[in-house]
């Protein structure tokens, strides 16, 4: 953990970690997407009616998945770019991760108490956070000479950033509908 | 996440992020195998008779996890392929990887369900999407000019969505014999 | 999942699926270390006894740790092997795997039952199979004019085995110090 | 697994089971931060209240984060050493991650006990040795002629070594307050 400037890290272990967080992130997802232990299913009229019940949890878990698979998609488009990675590239990819593996927690808690303003904010938080770090990522892994924040940026980062402050406009109204903003960025 | 078609992407991280979702998929199938954490065990036989109870979870995994194998197994077939791969394949790889993490749950449903028709009906649908997504892959992934729904099938892709089908046509009947069906596949 | 014995797999995505499924397994194994969720700690003293009461199960959590890490080792050693694989290597791996994944339950079986002779039971077959199959590919793994069943074996798999027939001896006497049979691995 | 001392280990495959035991264990450190099942929110104001309780968790969660991304950036810098590594070397990497995996545990023990001594007592400890692990590692990865302690420990290890005995010390007084001392590491 030397603090000398110099010290200079393995691009392909930066992308080994940032596969597995974004992997398992996207897998555990899958777990808030369950009936409860201890449920009485009484008939198969029953169950349909339960699993009719995790519709909302489902559709937080796809969404969820896709803008994580969009985020870990915009890191590994090819660039010209070097085999190795300073420090504060290294730094920004484990805040940037940090926030990835917060989306099974604010994924869960749209899931649950989507109807409810707080879980719309912390999920849009979450996300707004995402998007901003990717853009900085995607700003600084290339060249100094060469770089362009609507480069960066892309056509799509935009939407999605946009998609997140509608669902808190949305929630203020009716917050049982926010989720569908991000909806926006299937189009 | 610019929207311009011309981006390509790093295929060996396509294949690192795919690796590392059906390796967790496959292992988190193992955490529907298990007692209750309030269970009272008194004895030995006792122990025994609860070991016995988890006998369909145990097949529900056995199954689940050498499916899930044999659609791992059928990405990593050696063909004469590019080292970038374009949007429309990244996107087709993160829709099967969506419903790859969505095995532990409908294996889970099945495993506590499983007498009932629905849990038959999503397990078996999860099964044949995969199915079709898998085929529509083998088929994308061989030059324009080579390409061969024959080949992309292959001999056991149609034999698998015949089990699925057949899962549910013997659930119609009996539902606690429909998963083996699936078996199938191990002939 | 064409069934022609001619197609070949990528090793280097047989080796990524294993050190994922290893990686996962070995990490979920810290997940039978816990306090109850709806435990009442009074203080400090209180919260000690109950760290010392998971003495148990971190003793089986280690012990299974070391056993999965010491089966991942002896599939890395550096032996001259080709760059693809065969389909029956991959169906042998994937059944290894299999019982890799099995291991976080049978782990907690042991951890929180392991006074019962079944769990003891179970435990040691999970092994000895592990044991078997390690074998088995380490052995086809070479080339079949250079194939020693000796070579494959070494010295620490049959220690490994007589370990896990020890434990199972010494559970039918006194299950509770069965566990110990293992740390013969350890020497 | 055989005793002779002279085989060697694919280095590729010891950093693959590295990392992904790291982003396994820093994606399961979320698991933690979580509403109980049974919630009953009934307010917009109830479920803020909720989650404004998680901020001790939240804290702890952070911290341990960047702790393990820490010990994994040490681990990927890039210096002069082989592709192959000595059965030492694998056999401490496997100690490493055990603690590795160990986090999880400690950190949601913190975050549920850590106004009681015996809970920062376990964190603490968990981190001194992942930091004396991690200073071994580095000593031992350089060839014999250039190994030098203080290379090895660099400047941050000490500090963080120095946080979490500080951490130990604030306990003793005021246990609420012992988790910011690990803080000092991220100045």
């Amino acid at each position: 953990m030397g603090r000398s400037g110099e010290s200079r890290f393995a691009k392909s272990r930066v992308d080994a970690l940032s596969d597995g967080v974004f992997a398992f992130s996207m897998t555990l997802l899958v777990l808030d997407i369950r009936l409860p232990d201890d449920l009485v299913v009484a008939s198969a009229a029953d169950l349909a009616a339960h699993l009719v019940s995790l519709w909302d949890r489902t559709l937080t878990y796809v969404i969820s998945f896709f803008v994580l698979g969009a985020f870990w998609r915009s890191g590994i488009e090819l660039r010209p770019s070097g085999e190795d990675a300073g420090r504060s590239v290294v730094h920004l990819v484990l805040v940037m991760l940090l926030f990835v593996t917060a989306v099974p927690f604010s994924s869960g808690l749209v899931g649950r108490y989507g109807h409810f303003l707080p879980a719309i904010l912390v999920y849009a938080a979450n996300m707004a956070v995402l998007g901003v770090l990717t853009i900085a990522m995607r700003y600084l892994d290339v060249k100094p000479g060469k770089r362009s924040l609507a480069a960066a940026a892309g056509a799509r980062l935009p939407t999605f950033l946009a998609s997140a402050v509608l669902s808190v406009l949305i929630a203020l109204v009716a917050p049982r509908y926010a989720m569908y903003a991000y909806l926006l960025n299937f189009l």
